[in-house]
């Protein structure tokens, strides 16, 4: 095994990996098994830049003391539809966890509720925690806030982070309808790969230190360049708007005072959750008729030349969900091999995964 | 007065000849002035697309029965934190306005509130009813859906309307922060535009009805295209799920059962509103204090080559507000014209607008 070929393993095997890993740096157990599992849902939704690969970061910022492993996120102020939580620099994926889990119980009371987190760190990939309102007969939205990444329009230096907003709803189609957007017109991650090959980015992507479009990805990314915003002044006042939900009106830090996760300190990131009760508005089964109606007549489009059909929010994860489900997570083997390291270093002992259950 | 400049007049003139035309078309006083109001607010803060503009429009749909002068919104059901509202086929700014107050007024004893439309119409510009919000301490979002416009990801066929998302924060900078954008990447006005004029549109703007790219701006809009989505997927995905809030769960119509302004019937439009009590979540001095240093932070950044500075979202428009309160809207001369005519049309008394008191 000396080809740069993936490594393909099953989810439940990165799960229990991740959750292993966090036990032995200290996050209680049941702490550890939320954030392994939403880590390994993103990885089995394909989001992979927002899966087990962030475990290193994590684990590097506990023994620096900049992310506590073990804290309780405690509710400092509650109305019967609202709440803020005081993630007391634990890991986001427990936080927001805690807090998405509050909002759907006060939502099942109350019809809806909005929960804040402040104090909080890195929660992965939005679309978990709405998710979560799914299974229980909600609609959710989740946003965070992030370190600045994104200029103003027309400005030339970072004031805002690539804040995304994430939104499910319940269906009967085998997924829920989720959208999770980050406001950037691409991913960091796609600019990355670039700075590790030939550099050369296209040049609506990113701006340079001086607020101008470069195709010099390791210019945007270390040259004190920027993201460019999608839609431009939509996707910066979009990014602006999350930054005011979930970093002003919770308390955590906003703007230039979110410290990114490669610098020292506590990050100070807030996150925002909501949860709608559908029934609260229209019986259950009515909602799903119309839901699963208004995805049917989406799926029923006329398609472009070439294509074969047009898909809902969230369906494209949910066939790739499926398909790694079957033939499991493909991790790089440079990832792979440094989680077994990690592993190795924290006195994990790890289990090869058992391909067999695959099905591959 | 023969040239085509724009005839300027103030905007409580302009507010008070739409709500006269309203009364006149049997629309309740009370009714007409909220209506009138918006239409109005949306011209001074220069969405001139969905000010006075539209009142033909709805005059002529009340006409032919297909909007309800003189109806009166109804909750049909609701929990402390949500209400359904049925808006009886009337005015969507009455329905609007009936159903932000609602909400305002629940967040104040419940924190959150959330309260959808259904049976409602056009409500004209999305940013008015979150605004109504920040007048009375409270964060402000606002969806509706509309007639469908833009397709699905590679679809040849629209699928969804351009649904916009208003979202307002209070502040002390003298106007709320306000974000209001549809989905689409540019205003079906400006295809409009072109199509008066040289026909001619960028290859980014329009689909045509196989879905592929077209410079041509009738055959976009008359011919069976359709507008192309901000970020493609992102704004897809953000119109569909504005949908499944303002049409599926209001109980209103979705995606193909809305039906435009043009069109024959009622127009099945429904709308969804969230208020936010700041203070549920975090003293509003606070809060003040925390956003006006976020937008400070924004208006501090180093600006691109040539541009002065940047702005936060709603300044733009606050400051084309502070204009037109002085030197008055400028309206087209043919809507202008129209507009009187079609005061003359239902026996409205005019005055000739006192230029006097704008200053200018």
């Amino acid at each position: 095994m000396v080809d740069g070929s993936p490594v393909r393993v099953p989810g439940d095997w990165a799960a229990h990996l991740a959750s292993s890993i966090l036990e032995a740096a200290r996050v209680p157990s049941h702490h550890a098994q939320v954030t392994a599992e939403q880590l390994a849902l993103a990885d089995l939704r394909g989001v992979d830049t927002h899966g087990l690969m962030r475990l290193p970061n994590y684990i590097e910022r506990m023994r620096r003391g900049e992310l506590e492993p073990d804290v309780v996120p405690t509710v400092v102020t509650q109305t019967p539809g609202t709440a803020t939580v005081d993630g007391r620099h634990g890991l986001g994926q427990v936080n927001s966890h805690f807090a998405m889990s509050l909002a759907v119980d006060k939502a099942r009371d109350n019809g809806v509720a909005a929960v804040t987190v402040h104090s909080s760190s890195h929660f992965g990939a939005a679309a978990g925690y709405p998710m979560m309102a799914t299974d229980r007969g909600c609609i959710g939205i989740a946003t965070t806030n992030a370190w600045p990444l994104l200029p103003a329009v027309d400005g030339a230096a970072r004031r805002v982070g690539n804040n995304p907003l994430a939104i499910a709803a319940p269906t009967r189609l085998g997924y829920p309808l989720v959208l999770d957007i980050a406001m950037s017109r691409v991913a960091a991650g796609n600019l990355r790969i670039a700075a590790e090959g030939d550099n050369v980015i296209p040049s609506d992507w990113a701006f340079d230190k001086h607020g101008n479009p470069t195709t010099d990805a390791r210019d945007a990314l270390f040259g004190g360049g920027m993201l460019r915003a999608m839609a431009d002044h939509k996707g910066f006042g979009l990014a602006l708007m999350m930054d005011v939900l979930a970093g002003v009106l919770s308390g955590a830090g906003y703007g230039p005072s979110v410290t990114g996760l490669d610098e020292p300190g506590y990050v100070h990131v807030g996150h925002f959750f909501v949860a709608l009760e559908v029934a609260a508005f229209m019986d259950l089964e009515r909602f799903l008729d119309r839901v699963d109606d208004l995805a049917a007549h989406v799926h029923a489009s006329p398609t472009r030349e070439g294509v074969d059909r047009v898909l809902v929010p969230g369906e494209l994860e949910a066939g790739i969900t499926a398909e790694r489900l079957r033939t499991g997570i493909p991790y790089r083997r440079d990832l792979y091999e440094r989680l077994l390291a990690l592993a190795a270093e924290l006195g994990v002992a790890v289990e090869e995964p058992d391909r067999g259950s695959m099905g591959a």
